[in-house]
């Protein structure tokens, strides 16, 4: 592709991404494709010659359009949102063509030198204290590995070069029954086993009991476990609960174990001065991770971790061959390479940078406030009507409901039933929903954080849960 | 940003960007700048309101652009090439705005799909069996890590829920001397500990030694330790070497331990037949990591892990919380969370899917072909100057040479000598070489990967170091 073709093809994606943008609601949230049919749909070898781009884009018309779930529709109100903001589709643009692999400071001065500024922009923002140093990663799985990786360093002095038979002992890690599966991940990716795992029980609003954490550290102690780790949350992913950090905070204090905070989905919007309370002990945290593509409309990917022990993370993943020697590692500047497993690393600040500039800390304020709200006017919507039961908190942009079933119906019909009201939801292709289970019973999240979503879509949800629910049964 | 306004700033982009890939050679490969003076151009505080994208972009051109390294300079000679080609910046520009989050197969049909088609493809064209099974990821460390993963899970029964305790005996990876440094970051990773290493010597061509691999295996199993995997290595990345992959295939075969490839440089150029025997044996590999970000023209990032037995590496990671599970994961679709650490993947065969078809196999094959007779170009220019030494084989597109320096003079200023002359060719802002250490002496390296390096900028390199090794030394 020539300098000119690619001027000329360039500008015509320009024109189809800003209007499929605006116009994304055309769209079904989630598409109407079986298994297979992408694949079906394509050919089976690559080009013996190259292709013009309109036919590889009349392609990506004809079957990868319609095979899309719409991350940016704001119908989506699924898991997490992601937002594809203007800026951080334009930063995204930008990191693209720059190429930048900013393993070593001096493979890229910008790309290092940006993160530590945008980073320290976002650390202000959220309240944390400078002694928090950040890092970027692609995503929150593995920032808490990299947490737990540093923690492991900490605790086993030796296992750098010995591995974890230098801890002579077995280890520990702690988070609440609510956790996200990337702690388990981490546990078992590092060599822990699940059995390593002490999923704490939570209380009636799905937040980790302290005095069961104390009690399950204790006992491991008395019996030659060493404690490693414990995960606390703010911001679960069923419910956005909130562990009580201060708590936790406490309890790890007291017995020299690591902290690591999963503030993935909330993290940011601790910068929401009347929410801050919500984050109260995080700053005691060793480490907190928290996700830009999630809930700071930055397309994916771009997780951070913010750690109060940069030394310790460099010390268990810093490895310099001969190749990648150079006079600035020398000097003391910080090549992105020594605090992580992967040597290749992305533009990721790039985005983020844009995104905050773009919105300004006002503009991202007066989103989350907006979410917020509109989370806690659903809520109260859920609350009104009989037929429904709100089954957990709404302390940030997450509402979990059910629908409670008529007298004498089994658990596990009001189960199906409310999964096929989430299915007939999501089929109306303007809406899309997820679930979870609570105490063993099926749950319908609505997860309000695209940045366009307005109250005419949760309105429109919550009209679609009212009236496919009237439907009927089809069981 | 509003939808016109988003419009308006893109099409402005597109002109900076495709004006870019057109004068790249304007720039000094590598930035005129010292640490910190792109932390010290820019504000420390997020501002308070949005600012307007003329203002950021400004600040992007005056304080980033200038401490850009410039992976898209055809003069790029240094580690390995990336490309950021047409076809694939306008991939990622797509991925950008549609921000698919691939973690299930519901939530981005049309990226699940199109990486199965795409790497199958991939697969054909660098002549692998269909045996072989691919995924995705960011980097070549995180494939090699994976691979090593999924060894630990066959090897070590149990050791996904009881760790590396259920091993009951030390374990061993053995790699050659030269072995990329995402081999040693693994071990440390999955809990083996550095120790559990065996650095294999390798021969006068800097390939592992076979018999000295057979003999460290038996050798531990003699004492019980447990032969976990070989991670053998097509296109080392300080010389391109290639390890006897066959004869490793056969000692591995014999012992039950597991093969991984690692191709993350070459491996894509095995789409050349008259390359293909240096790829011998290793379609009898279990795991092989190629990265089309490397040599395929793709933006970073996008690793691929070409698997046997992707059943064992799901088997290690797979882990479906209640909120995820679908009814199409219960029917067997395949859903990429299950395949890695990461939950979160981004539409990374997008941009793959699209270079090739733009490229189409006999354009990748020409220009691999021109990088490679461009290697050997620059190796009879340097074998044919009594001043230079070439000190390793040119099996693909990288030569390693360095000046002999003069009668008497010690090793040490010999090094000395050849790092100031690569510093001098850098600071001519027309090429960028890199180093390594062979032997002990310091090894400047010619690595021609780019698909924008013609015939002139590696002239120009050969100039350079000719005119400027004669200016005499500054020691």
């Amino acid at each position: 592709m020539d300098p000119a073709e690619f001027r000329r093809h360039a500008h015509a994606l320009v024109d189809w991404i800003a209007t499929y943008s605006e116009q994304v609601e055309r769209y079904p949230v989630v598409p109407r494709v079986a298994p297979g049919d992408v694949r079906a749909a394509l050919p089976a070898h690559a080009p013996a010659l190259g292709e013009p781009f309109e036919t590889v884009f009349a392609d990506f018309e004809r079957v990868l359009v319609p095979a899309l779930t719409h991350w940016n529709h704001p119908g989506f109100l699924a898991y997490f949102a992601s937002s594809a903001s203007g800026p951080g589709v334009l930063g995204e643009m930008l990191a693209a063509v720059l190429n930048q692999q900013a393993m070593l400071w001096k493979t890229s001065p910008a790309a290092t030198e940006l993160e530590e500024v945008s980073l320290g922009w976002l650390r202000q923002l959220v309240g944390l204290p400078d002694a928090f140093e950040g890092v970027i990663y692609d995503t929150a799985s593995m920032s808490t590995l990299h947490a737990l990786a540093a923690a492991r360093e900490r605790a086993v002095p030796g296992v750098r070069a010995h591995g974890l038979a230098a801890a002579g002992r077995p280890l520990a890690i702690y988070c609440s029954e609510h956790a996200h599966s990337s702690v388990d991940k981490a546990a078992m990716t590092l060599g822990f086993g699940l059995d390593s795992l002490r999923k704490i029980p939570a209380d009636a609003e799905y937040r980790m009991r302290p005095a069961a954490l104390a009690a399950a550290i204790d006992a491991d102690l008395a019996r030659g476990v060493q404690p490693l780790a414990v995960a606390a949350t703010i911001g679960t992913t069923s419910t956005t609960s909130v562990d009580p950090v201060n708590a936790v905070a406490e309890i790890c204090a007291a017995r020299g174990v690591w902290l690591h905070v999963d503030a993935a989905y909330a993290g940011v919007a601790a910068m929401v001065p009347e929410v801050r309370p919500l984050y109260d002990g995080w700053e005691r945290a060793d480490s907190i991770v928290l996700n830009p593509h999630k809930w700071l409309f930055t397309p994916m990917d771009v997780s951070v971790l913010f750690c109060r022990h940069m030394d310790v993370l460099r010390a268990a993943f810093s490895l310099v061959p001969d190749f990648l020697k150079t006079a600035e590692g020398e000097a003391g500047v910080r090549n992105l390479m020594d605090t992580g497993i992967q040597l290749g690393r992305r533009f990721r600040s790039l985005k983020l940078w844009m995104v905050m500039r773009d919105f300004g800390v006002e503009g991202m304020r007066a989103v989350y406030r907006e979410h917020l709200r509109l989370a806690r006017l659903f809520a109260s919507w859920v609350d009104a009507d009989a037929r429904f039961e709100r089954v957990a908190p709404v302390p940030f942009s997450v509402v979990c409901l059910r629908l409670r079933g008529a007298p004498g119906q089994s658990a596990a019909d009001v189960d199906a039933l409310n999964e096929q009201l989430m299915d007939r939801v999501n089929a109306s292709g303007e809406i899309y929903l997820s679930h979870t289970r609570l105490d063993g019973r099926f749950v319908i999240r609505v997860a309000i954080g695209h940045y366009r979503t307005e109250r005419r879509h949760v309105e429109r949800a919550w009209a679609l849960l009212q009236n496919l629910s009237a439907l009927g049964s089809g069981l």
